[in-house]
């Protein structure tokens, strides 16, 4: 339980109707996403400013109490579940966004959805590339946390290619900040960096300034549908590597996939063992539809039984609807929910999912894979039941085995999701099969640098040792 | 003097033929590019693999040895130079290079130039994107440990952006590894991005794997020349920002550049006060035309007094050669010279255009002000005999002035080239009056973490006191 003086302080700073210790309150803002890591804070506070977040901050520095913060919880890997009581942050109401034309800029608020920064973007004839599936609920803040990715990856990159800047409470409840506001900076080592991906353990992302990117002239949209995965990884490393095409998404979604999500959605994509890519080219108009003709033209050649060519708005949305539903299907179709997020070299995809195919076999689980297949990402979802031991635990063997074969191909067992508490074990398996367990090493001293009372999401990452 | 036992140890791990400390040697690697950072070394030892650099810092770490790691010595900041004796570690010689296609990635030796690199990816369609005017000779090392950029930096970012994993060497001799050889990774803290730009102060790279690119279809260059520097500075807001045409490179270069890049080469481009604003537009062909097409028309609206579009491969080269000799010109013209590498907010490179003619006039100095102006980073580069000591003093005056005009509009006093001795007290100014003074402390914590005797290029990048 939370120090009476420690309580009083706090409800000083942030006003008695933000500081939150009912049964509701602490349940809700005990887990993120998936209900398999949760906890029970002793107050869950709201803050509507940066200085609100200094000032709880600095009573939780003072009596050494934990501090989670969190943005909207769309969190996969149990990053946001307070594991010894103390505060959870909540920063949703920090939600300010202001486009920067003239410096090609967005300054946005930790707690405003990615998507919404996008939209505002739009206004303007500009975008914010990183495009999480989860943008619509995912705050900026949680999408630096975690260096979120999205479909636009294949050409865009991650958060930490497009943030140039935050405004940080360290653990003391110092406000300073990271990096510049400029394209381009060497002011310094790039802490701004070291903060993106650091999952709440290192400081308190309160406001950031995001590059912007003018919005392409026109895209054209393909699918294919494959009948088998052969095929489909043919036609994923033609397009990225072979020919060289250089398209904007590259996205993968498997049989499973697709037909969870003509459940869910009442829809009829072709439902092929291959499953479907599905490609957007873009460009000055002009030359996108010569690009666009390369992709079908490879899509033949790699034996599509079927390519669709969205021509209304609404089938081109429709389609991408279908990978980002794939993703989440197996949370909608059973109730547990193990996020995959792998990655490997582009030429492994293959390999890497007909070893999906075999796991799925020997387990006997549900499992859906989309993912962005362009950077070698892979999102091999598994639904299952929690209450069903045998499942569950055919579930959890499943999730491993996916991620020892990541690192058997060279690849990683953390793409864009991040490390929370689900993927402790392998990512130490990781480090030691790389020769990095010195990395490990420095990542632990870097954690008492900056947080040295070891109160800032305590038990995650690995770092459980730091108490 | 080096202690006795730590040569022998030296010249035990690579051969008397590696250890070098004849007078030539010692003055020769005492110093980068620029004469006013130079120092003495006790020894210069050659390596030639990464098993040699891990002998060599062992013993460096066990009888506190300072190592200066050097690749090619391009440093304008005195990056390289050593202010303790001890060692220069010359790792010119490990320069493999394998480009992988099958999984995007080239795989260097950080001797390897920065040109040669990309044109080994060349012979296989694809290129890599970072190419700082200095590629021919600069290090795949030296870009890493300075973050460096380039002309392609308006579309493609620094080496940060495409460096997916680096080998290094501890500074107790340790080899490991930071990052993964896959598109995207999120295992562990961004360790990886620390190093890079942390200029041989943290650990000593040996290796990278970076991502390339396909090269694209086509690529049209237009230079615009100008009569005035707003008439420029428009051109440039234009094109980058509020018609969004997204091009490859967008640069520029102004009169006294030119004019210099003229004499030193024998060519006749347009002596013009506005300077040259330089635009590749690249894509698809089909597309690529009428991006071009919108680059003429914003110029011809802008007031070019002439437009050049290079319709044979020599004159496409020369032009983009005005641009990057102009940079070097100061050095050319007289013996000493001081680097410019401020970065601004997009909407302020016309005023930082104006200051600097200001500045120049004020001081009387010769300055060639050229710059990655997509990026709002310009090299205001000054040329002085650092004999004639009022001449000298005058140009030391301008370059501070510079600086501090560039942190006024809300930029930075370092893009791309770091920060060595040069940038020492201007950085710690823009720390200060961007309230990051705890960001100056975390970095020499950090520091401390990394390099706990204080071996690794002392006395730079304003951490002296680490020692």
């Amino acid at each position: 339980m939370m120090n009476e003086d420690a309580l009083k302080e706090l409800v000083a700073a942030v006003g008695p109707e933000n500081v939150m210790n009912d049964q509701a309150s602490k349940y809700l803002f005990g887990r993120g996403a998936v209900d398999s890591f949760s906890g029970t804070p002793d107050v869950v506070v709201h803050v509507t400013d940066r200085e609100q977040v200094s000032k709880v901050v600095k009573v939780a520095y003072k009596y050494g109490i934990p501090v989670v913060t969190r943005g909207s919880g769309s969190s996969v890997t149990g990053a946001v579940a307070p594991s010894r009581g103390g505060i959870v942050l909540d920063l949703k109401a920090l939600d300010k966004i202001k486009v920067d034309v003239e410096n090609g800029i967005v300054e946005a608020e930790v707690g405003a959805s990615v998507l919404d920064v996008d939209r505002e973007c739009n206004k303007y004839g500009f975008f914010f590339p990183p495009d999480p599936a989860s943008a619509r609920i995912a705050s900026i803040g949680g999408a630096l946390a975690e260096n979120s990715g999205g479909m636009r990856g294949a050409r865009y990159g991650v958060m930490r290619d497009w943030v140039l800047k935050i405004e940080v409470v360290l653990s003391d409840g110092t406000v300073t900040y990271f990096g510049e506001s400029t394209y381009k900076n060497r002011a310094g080592y790039d802490l701004l960096g070291l903060m993106v991906g650091s999952e709440g353990t290192l400081g308190i992302i309160t406001k950031a300034w995001l590059k912007i990117m003018p919005l392409p002239e026109k895209i054209i949209r393909i699918a294919g549908f494959f009948n088998t995965l052969n095929d489909a990884a043919d036609a994923i490393y033609r397009i990225r590597v072979r020919d060289r095409i250089n398209p904007l998404i590259l996205e993968y979604t498997d049989m499973e996939g697709i037909k969870a999500a003509n459940a869910v959605k009442g829809l009829h994509y072709p439902e092929l063992p291959g499953g479907m890519v599905l490609v957007d080219v873009d460009g000055h108009a002009g030359g996108v539809e010569k690009a666009a003709e390369k992709v079908v033209n490879v899509m033949k050649e790699t034996h599509a039984a079927e390519i669709i060519v969205p021509d209304t708005k609404e089938k081109f949305d429709e389609i991408a609807e279908v990978r980002r539903v794939a993703f989440t299907a197996p949370g909608h179709l059973y109730p547990g929910f193990i996020d995959g997020d792998i990655a490997v070299p582009l030429s492994r995809v293959k390999d890497a999912l007909l070893r999906i195919a075999e796991i799925r076999k020997k387990y006997n689980v549900f499992i859906t894979t989309v993912g962005h297949a362009g950077d070698g990402n892979l999102h091999p979802n598994i639904g299952a039941d929690p209450k069903n031991a045998d499942e569950w635990e055919r579930a959890k063997k499943a999730a491993y085995e996916i991620n020892i074969m990541a690192i058997e191909l060279g690849g990683t067992v953390s793409a864009e999701h991040g490390i929370g508490k689900l993927k402790e074990d392998v990512l130490l398996k990781q480090f030691e099969v790389r020769q990095q367990m010195p990395v490990y090493k420095l990542m632990k001293e870097i954690k008492r640098v900056f947080d040295p009372k070891g109160i800032l999401n305590p038990d995650k990452y690995a770092l459980s040792d730091q108490a």
